[in-house]
């Protein structure tokens, strides 16, 4: 995809020049310069400077606001790991372990407002819009980590509340990318509203494709534990979908296996086994498609556009069709 | 003083409706409810009502953005308690000791982004001013906030380095709640430099007032422990008036006892003894009163005001000549 390569030239350009290691105090900066320093796909501010341009906008308008949302997002790995008690981020060290809680505390803080004040030099009317979906939005992430949080302390999930946990937890933020890019442009408000859409049922068809790939995935080189999601006892949706398929004895034996906190080799054989046998792979792949049209249908009623909408499509088929 | 009940009486009628204890998920927005149940002097949102109002404002413009700030303040309270391990807050258990550490990070994160929310009733040329000096004003806390826990690693504080210190985590936020008023109202730039000038000494004024208090003022029954200061070896004002007053054998003692950690009595009566030595009271009062006349000259220079500026006369009088 030459056109996202673009992108990534062009975030990349100002967003490795951001100096958070030079600011002071260095205890309160220095760690979201680690953080960053890290990695990451970076995929949710190219989202950004790709609905700018399909809508006609000058693509370095929307530059510091993309920026200013994959900070945002550093920001919530920052305090979620915290919550989860993750010892490792993309393979490194997390913050709260290399520094301590405090510091991770602190410097998400300051990483949260920080990114707040990337969209200042948006003109009055475009910053009041956009700041108003990016607080909306921060807030449905609080709501959604909480959610996650006490589905750790439930037995079973409802397949309906985990589909809303994970569209605010990774729904919303990618929908809000696309659509502050396509503020930016000044595209109608239907079309922003459509663009949003479009991200929204992708962010939930990524996810559902995550939870797939912890245990029917290869394995990656990125740092994640393959299988991560069973050691820690997240019901994600391959676990929902096996106790609705699976008979009496099948789903005994997998609460059994979810309420064990030690971790526990046989465990994650035990569970795999289960999945197998219930196909749950092909139940999660089947939802994972219907999300991916759904998205796919709201960029077909896209109206406004100066360039080619294909872009989008070959996105959501990218992002979808990963393996790893 | 009338206008000040006045100013209380609008902001409560909005502020205790608020209803977060209603939103869902319950144990997100919960612990924010049980916080601001807590109580509190909420000094700071009737200084933008106030300075909206002798800038000839509509007060009601200024009662969402008021409350904005009150919640703002009660999300450093509900991190800074974390950080600073704190088991009481107003007499009553603190949040993270209530419910957990996790629930006091990610409420506090929804409690700063709802802070953020309470200003989108204005118009998007005074949002956008407003909310670049708040995100401005917000960072310096998280600064303060870290300058703060910094000094708990040193032996010893430079006097500049403490008074920028307390300028970050009391005087900014004072400054921004008046001069938040004051743009509401359209005052001219000036002036609301100028009212921001006065809130900011002020507030360096009340913090050192309430290093004071901390030893030489009279019992409360605020929920505050006497000499706490002491007791977790905070280096307030009265510890570097005294290392910069006193002789060699006093220095010595001093810092003997502010390197024990363990809460001792003798401490307490050791410490103040110096203190009262070297009569650091009569020294802290100067500098008090200076910051205090400092803050009262900016009033004398504001230039357009609709109602008397007497009120920040006597408001910042009566915040200063406290006892307790």
């Amino acid at each position: 995809m030459e056109a996202l390569k673009k992108y990534q030239e062009i975030f990349h350009e100002q967003f490795d020049a951001l100096r958070f290691d030079q600011k002071k105090p260095s205890e309160l900066y220095g760690p979201i310069d680690y953080l960053l320093q890290l990695g990451g796909k970076r995929l949710r501010p190219l989202v950004s400077l790709m609905a700018c341009d399909i809508f006609g906008g000058t693509i370095q308008k929307a530059v510091k606001p993309s920026i200013a949302i994959e900070l945002f997002h550093n920001f919530t790995l920052m305090h979620d790991d915290i919550m989860d008690s993750a010892p490792l981020r993309r393979g490194r060290t997390t913050v709260h372990e290399k520094y301590d809680v405090n510091t991770a505390i602190l410097s998400g803080d300051a990483l949260l407002i920080q990114s707040y004040q990337f969209f200042e030099d948006l003109e009055p009317h475009l910053f009041k819009e956009v700041i108003s979906l990016f607080s909306a939005t921060a807030a449905k992430l609080c709501e959604g980590q909480q959610y996650d949080m006490n589905f750790m302390q439930q037995s079973e999930v409802d397949l309906d509340e985990y589909l809303d946990m994970i569209k605010k937890k990774t729904g919303v933020l990618t929908a809000a990318a696309f659509k502050i890019g396509a503020i930016i442009a000044q595209a109608s408000p239907e079309d922003a509203d459509r663009i949003y859409q479009f991200g929204e049922n992708l962010g939930i068809a990524f996810q559902l494709k995550d939870d797939l790939l912890d245990i029917f995935g290869e394995k990656s080189a990125v740092g994640k534990k393959q299988a991560g999601d069973i050691f820690e006892n997240k019901k994600t949706i391959l676990f929902i979908k096996a106790l609705e398929k699976g008979n009496e004895q099948q789903i005994k034996e997998l609460k059994y296996w979810y309420s064990i906190t030690a971790e526990n080799i046989d465990k994650i054989y035990a569970v795999e086994r289960i999945f197998k046998q219930l196909k749950v792979d092909l139940l999660v792949s089947e939802m994972i498609d219907e999300y991916t049209q759904k998205a796919q249908n709201f960029i077909e009623q896209i109206e406004g556009h100066k360039i080619s909408k294909d872009i989008l499509f070959e996105f959501s088929d990218r992002l979808i069709s990963r393996r790893y």
